[in-house]
């Protein structure tokens, strides 16, 4: 049993790799079995089907963005320091760890005119990332860091914005100035966030 | 000829709009046959190859962007109202015009992995677009009144987030909360960059 969730845990990463190259669409447990060079019947029966595989490596991919960017933020202390912290993360993540693709951005555009399970986890992980990143914020107006009436999500909505232009940087110019581009544009949010 | 052209412009308009919703990847000579009621042989005719058809839809599509979005706001006043008018087109366009896609944005996802003519003319879009924006800001310093060390660039790279957040949120949370979220982003800049 632990053998099994260790060798599903290699697969849904390399799932999650592969969605990055091919787009979740293209994640076929036949594009699966040539990138882990596993059976396609061993795939098959792990699986399922390709909704159900498409379904474990989106919620997979949310798994190692938190492990990466959330949970470690969250470590920091509250306020500013861990808005920060999150930014950081996030910034490392999407510049260098990913090269600028986002997994759920790439899929949001793939499933657009899909109705179904996958395009509704897709949605429901962006709702999510919202409310934490509201949630982060909020721990700086508790703190008294920033102003009261500051509107958490509308601090979502800046940040988010400031990540998909270094996304968006990053594969038209480059990486080097993204980083420094975003930061820019994140210390003006803070600057006008705090108290 | 000038029949020709008519007909041209009537197909590549409406392969704007199916590649909006198939993806420019999807766009097929086939597929347009499909939306257009034309006979493929025709099509290719006009077309001659896939590749062809995606590089004449993308041009379309930045034709159409600029005659909606950058057109109108170059003939507003320079300055403060120029950049204003750049803002509420662009939003405008992108929350209720083409619900929160941008075909350019979406086709960098598909075309990622692949080299050739249709990758290089998508970010040579983005490059031009990015310069559009500064060019535009550029004016508010010459008349004095931005920053005169305020860079336009940055500016373009923010305007460009404000934008993209924007186009996230209509998805996944909807067009009017879209509109007022990204007013008071856009707001926050202007307030930053004045002289």
């Amino acid at each position: 049993m632990a053998k099994g969730e260790e060798t599903r845990g290699v697969i849904l990463h390399q799932g999650v790799e592969t969605a990055y190259k091919v787009g979740l669409g293209g994640l076929t447990i036949g594009e699966l079995a040539r990138a882990t060079g596993l059976s396609k019947s061993g795939l098959f029966a792990h699986f399922r089907s390709k909704e159900s595989l498409q379904l474990q490596v989106l919620a997979r991919a949310r798994e190692e963005f938190t492990d990466t960017v959330l949970r470690p933020a969250v470590r920091a202390p509250r306020g500013e320091k861990r808005v920060r912290a999150l930014f950081e993360n996030w910034l490392h993540s999407g510049v260098y760890r990913t090269a600028g693709v986002c997994l759920y951005v790439k899929a949001l555009n793939e499933f657009e005119e899909q109705t179904g399970a996958v395009r509704d986890q897709i949605l429901q992980g962006h709702r999510d990332l919202y409310d934490s990143i509201a949630q982060i914020f909020r721990t700086g107006i508790s703190e008294g860091q920033f102003k009261a009436d500051a509107d958490p999500m509308q601090f979502a909505y800046d940040l988010n914005g400031v990540l998909l232009a270094a996304y968006n940087w990053v594969r038209i110019i480059g990486p080097d100035d993204a980083e420094a581009r975003a930061r820019r544009s994140f210390e003006a949010l803070l600057d006008a966030a705090r108290a």
